[in-house]
C-alpha cells in the first residue's frame, strides 16, 4: 500500500503518444467539467523573479476517474543560457479514494505538451467546419508541430502554413511536418497569407501582442488560441471579438489569463459576459458553431481536468505494458522493490 | 541535468532526526519570512467529499536556500476503515536557479511531522520562560510526542502531563515518551488538572470546540496550539485572547484557518488587528514576551517555509551520506541510474 509506480520521460513517450484515444480522453474531461461535480481549484503559482523562474501547480479532481493529478510546471526564462529547457515539470497521480500516491510521472511537460495538443483537436472536432482541410499555424515550437498532427485526427487537412516570427524556424517546422504527416506544409513569411483560406488557424505563440489581426478573420474559419496561459500573454486582436463566438476552456480563467481578459481590458466585453465553455458544448448544453459562415475561437489556457485526465490514461497504458518501477516508500530508494 | 534523486520515508527516518539542527533551520525559515522577499503562495487545496480527502498544497521560495520545495499532502479520514492511515503525502524539492526537480521525498508525512514539532520548539525557545521546566501537551497522537520531544530541546523539561479524550491512548503515550524521554510523563483525566502548574502547553489535537479554556490559563505560561490548520478546527476558548499576548506563525493564514480566526469570529478580535508574527520575534523586529508573568500564545497552522526549509536539510543531509536512488528522466525508470 505504500507502492508507488515511477514512469520517467522515457518510459512515457513509447507510451503515450497524441492518439485518437488521448484525443478522446481530454474530451471526456472538458465533458466531466460541464456535468459532474469536478473540484477544479484555482492555480497555484510561485514567482521567482531574481532567476525568471514561474511556477504553476494545477489539479482537478474528476468523479469516475481513479486517480487525480496534480501537476508541478516550472518555466525558468533564464534556462537556455545554460543550455537548459525552460519548461520542465512532472505530474503525480493520487488515488481518490485514499489519497495515496500511484504514480509518479517524471515526464519533463511531455504529457502537458500532449494534453494541449489534444485539447485543440478537441476544439477543432467540436467547433470547425467538419470538412476542413486547410490549417494555419502561427508559431513554429513544440505545440505548432503537435497541434498541427492534433488537427489531423479529427480533420481531412491536406494542406497547411506555417507562419513564424523566426523564418528559418517556420521553414525547418514546415519541412518536418511536410516529412512526418505527408502532405504540404509550407512557410510563409506573411501570416496574413497564412490565415487567407485557411479553414482552421491555430495560434501557438508566447506573443504579448496581438499577431491575429481582427480584419484577416474570413466567414467559416475557426481559430484555437492557445499560447496565452498568463497575464501578460495575448494573440488575439481584442476588436475579433465582435466578429467571433467564443468559446472558453474555462472562462473563469480566460477571464484572467486568456484572450478574453485582453478583449475585457480593451473595454470591448463586459468583465462579467456570460460564454459558452468547451465541456458545455462538447456536452450539447450550449451551441458551438452554429452556421457553416459564423467563425468560432476557442480560447485555451490549460486546465487541471486534462492533467489529470492524461496522467489517469499513462497510468493505465503503463500497468497494461508492465512499464515503471514500483518503489515502496517503507523501503530504501536504493532496495529494488 | 535531467537527473534527480528519489528519497523513501525509510531513507528520510534516520537521515532527519527532530533535532537541534531542524529546529535551527526551521527558525532561520520563519526568520527569513520575516526579513527576506519570501514568496509564499495561498495554499492550494482540493475537496473529495465523497471520500472525505482534502488535499493541501504547500510552497514557498526563501532567497539563500537552494531549493524550494512543494509539499502535497492528502488527508482521507475514511482511510482507517481501510486500515491505512489518515495522512500522507510527498515533496519535491525544485532548483531555485533552474527549477529542475532536485529530489523526490517520498517521506508519507514524515518531514511535515518533524518541522511541525520544530517549530514548537522555535515558539518555546522565543516565547517561554527559559526556565520552563513543566509541560502540559493536549492530545495523544504522533505530534503529542513529537511536541514534547521537541521542547526539551529548548527548555529544560522535567516533568510533563498528557492529556487526550481516549484516556487509554494518553496513557500508552504517557508510558512510551516516560521510556524515551527518562523523566516523568504522565496521563490525566482531567485537562484543567494537566494545565494547572504548567510553564508550557502545546494542544496537538484536531478537536473542533475549545479544549482549553480561557480561566485555566496562569500567569507566566506559554501556549502553543498547533492542531488548528484548516476553518473548522479549533483548540483555544477565543476568550483566551483578553489575556494572551498573540503570535501568528502567519498572520494572513491564522486569520483564516488558525485559533485567531475563531476569535474574530466570535467578535472578540478585530478582523484586521495587527498581531506579531513569530519570525518577526525571532528576528527581533517585534517584542514577543516582555515580562515573566505575561501569557504568551502562539497560532501555528503550518507554513510552506517551513517545507522548504527542511525538504533542504533532508537533501543535504542525503547528499552527506550518500543516500537515495539517482533516477534519470530521460532514461526508463528500469534502468539503475
Amino acid at each position: 500500500m505504500s507502492q508507488m509506480l515511477v514512469l520517467t520521460e522515457a518510459d512515457l513517450r513509447p507510451l503515450l503518444r497524441l492518439d485518437a484515444r488521448a484525443v478522446d480522453s481530454i474530451e471526456a474531461a472538458f465533458a466531466a467539467l460541464a456535468t459532474k461535480p469536478v473540484a477544479m481549484p484555482p492555480i497555484l503559482r510561485l514567482d521567482i523573479p531574481e532567476h525568471r523562474g514561474e511556477v504553476d501547480v494545477k489539479t482537478a479532481y474528476v468523479p469516475g476517474l481513479n486517480g487525480f493529478a496534480i501537476k508541478v510546471s516550472p518555466g525558468f526564462f533564464d534556462n537556455p543560457m545554460l543550455g537548459l529547457p525552460s519548461l520542465n515539470g512532472l505530474m503525480i497521480l493520487f488515488s481518490t479514494r485514499t489519497g495515496l500516491v500511484e504514480a509518479l510521472l517524471l515526464d519533463n511537460g511531455y504529457l502537458t505538451d500532449v494534453r494541449t495538443a489534444a485539447a485543440g483537436a478537441v476544439a477543432a472536432r467540436h467547433l470547425s467546419r467538419p470538412e476542413s482541410g486547410v490549417a494555419a499555424i502561427l508559431g513554429a515550437g513544440m505545440q505548432a508541430k503537435l497541434q498541427l498532427e492534433a488537427l489531423t485526427l479529427v480533420r481531412p487537412i491536406r494542406e497547411a502554413r506555417i507562419w513564424a516570427r523566426d523564418a528559418a524556424k517556420a521553414d525547418a517546422t514546415a519541412r518536418d511536418l511536410t516529412a512526418s504527416l505527408g502532405f504540404s506544409v509550407i512557410a510563409l513569411a506573411d501570416p496574413r497569407e497564412a490565415v487567407s483560406g485557411a479553414d482552421i488557424v491555430v495560434t501557438t505563440t508566447p506573443a504579448e501582442r496581438p499577431i491575429l489581426s481582427a480584419d484577416w478573420l474570413e466567414p467559416g474559419q475557426h481559430v484555437t488560441a492557445m499560447g496565452a496561459d498568463s497575464e501578460h500573454k495575448n494573440e488575439i486582436d481584442p476588436a475579433a471579438f465582435a466578429r467571433v463566438t467564443y468559446i472558453a476552456d474555462r472562462l473563469s480563467q480566460t477571464r484572467r489569463l486568456g484572450e478574453l481578459h485582453h478583449a475585457i481590458s480593451a473595454g470591448l466585453i463586459a468583465a462579467d459576459a456570460p460564454f459558452a465553455e468547451l465541456g458545455e458544448v462538447i456536452a450539447g448544453i450550449k451551441p458551438g458553431r452554429s452556421r457553416p459562415d459564423e467563425i468560432t475561437l476557442a480560447d485555451l489556457t490549460g486546465t487541471g481536468v486534462q492533467d489529470t485526465a492524461i496522467a489517469n490514461l499513462a497510468l493505465a497504458r503503463a500497468r497494461d505494458a508492465g512499464a515503471g518501477r514500483p518503489i515502496d516508500t517503507k523501503a530504501a530508494a536504493g532496495d529494488i522493490a
